[in-house]
């Protein structure tokens, strides 16, 4: 399929990326239609016209008219979700997700979904620290990259239709990796990431030292405001990649302690002058 | 003493800070001299108008002109400079610095020095990842802290025209903390990170990864590109305080691990909660 402006698109699940998706295709001129458990969520989006219509509840009629479906839930709910309704859903439509871990979705939804519908896996790698639709913004992916992740039972008119949705959304960067791949990425450059971030904002109690902060502590600890829910439920279900980059980083950071407490300024000046390298490369990217 | 239009300034060490110091203090209307190793970082100064005059070579009569110096050195060769120097400072001058680590400092500056001098240490937190006179900028100082770290060898007026250079230099907020005090906080909030970044960025190859960067990675590697001289220099000067903290840090980075490990839902997300709340303070203060 290709996305035109005949193309029906629902998002079922309006918080901070799907109620963002729904802004962004509505204002393309995308009809965009929307599923949330509470009606304010609705009336929030209808408001706005980032949809031209939407359902609390499970309305088959509602459900058959869309040939694109994008699940913006947390991963078990889209699981049900779809045990539940995919018979509602009309033949021959095109199934995709926003889920930050891959290989728990993709695999178990290709084999329980129908044989005349297709499900693509996408990770919009776009968020903010504060979640729901109130905190929606089409402009979040600008600077974002866009990763779909196909399996060898996808059609490359899938792909190429989900590689679409990513230039739609006006992602500055879009791709594809295997679910594999991107849980260990992921992993690695976001999960990672969190729990550090976490860590260093609760390993002690730092109020006595607001008034001292520069810009390094801010920086660390800004994901640290975080999604209790989601991402606990995203850890558990990429633990084995996540667990194996804690380890990693853990290593190297008892390295580095150990050069500090053997006076090994040699060593320490070799693994920052590795860091600093390193991290060259991040920049030239970011101000591509 | 009090600083005026009269007060002559010296700044040993013509840095990143140091230049900043030369330039914010100048642009002001106050007579700056500078002392560097090379050349062409006086003239950088010079030509620039930050300095109005400077050497290379210690000059007694030069060096004894001055009622305020401030040392922008390596925190060795501070100690360095005052014992081969102090000899030719003008009677009743006030000396203070920059450096990121204190007790190390201050107590031994304290002990050597002529007793019509006095030394007052002061940390100016504000930085670049770049260092270097050609990345001086007299606008770094103005959304940071600075601390004056007095000891009971202080006199009030000494402690006053140090807090005082830091309302001249355009600091946000300006406080007092003993030097061990200053040592254990910046041991947490600004060594502590940095060996996090560093480590983040060198615990694996991330270079197939550059493309799937989100922001998250970028905010806590920042920092990673590190003057490698200076930070491990720093590092064992502080080294006790900085230990503990990183000690502090792995507990608890082993305690989220294990969380993960054992499918512990209510321990990730009681921690998340904490981690969210504690986060909360740092923006309130931020946005002052």
């Amino acid at each position: 399929m290709t996305i035109n402006k005949d193309t029906k698109i629902l998002i079922v699940g309006l918080g901070l990326i799907g109620g963002s998706y729904a802004w962004a295709l509505s204002s393309q001129g995308y009809e965009v239609g929307g599923m949330a458990r509470r009606n304010e969520v609705i009336d929030y989006a209808l408001d706005r016209g980032w949809i031209a219509h939407g359902r609390t509840d499970m309305d088959p009629y509602y459900i058959g008219q869309f040939d694109l479906i994008v699940f913006a839930l947390y991963p078990q709910s889209l699981l049900e979700w779809l045990e539940k309704n995919q018979q509602y859903i009309k033949k021959g439509a095109l199934l995709t997700d926003v889920t930050g871990v891959k290989r728990c979705i993709v695999y178990d939804v290709q084999k329980m979904l129908r044989s005349d519908l297709e499900f693509i896996g996408a990770h919009p790698m776009a968020g903010r620290e504060s979640s729901g639709i109130e905190n929606a913004d089409k402009d979040i992916f600008k600077n974002a990259n866009y990763i779909v992740t196909p399996t060898d039972a996808n059609s490359p008119q899938a792909i190429d239709a989900c590689m679409q949705l990513g230039k739609i959304l006006g992602f500055r960067n879009i791709s594809t990796l295997t679910p594999e791949k991107h849980d260990e990425m992921i992993g690695f450059l976001s999960q990672l990431t969190h729990c550090i971030a976490v860590c260093l904002m609760t390993c002690r109690d730092s109020e006595s030292f607001v008034d001292y902060t520069g810009d390094s502590f801010r920086d660390l600890t800004r994901i640290a405001k975080i999604n209790d829910r989601m991402w606990s439920e995203l850890f558990l279900l990429n633990k084995d990649e996540l667990v194996q980059q804690m380890d990693l980083f853990e290593r190297q950071f008892q390295t580095l302690k150990q050069y500090i407490i053997d006076d090994n300024t040699a060593g320490m000046r070799e693994m920052m002058r590795c860091s600093t390298e390193q991290r060259k490369r991040f920049e030239v990217r970011k101000d591509d």
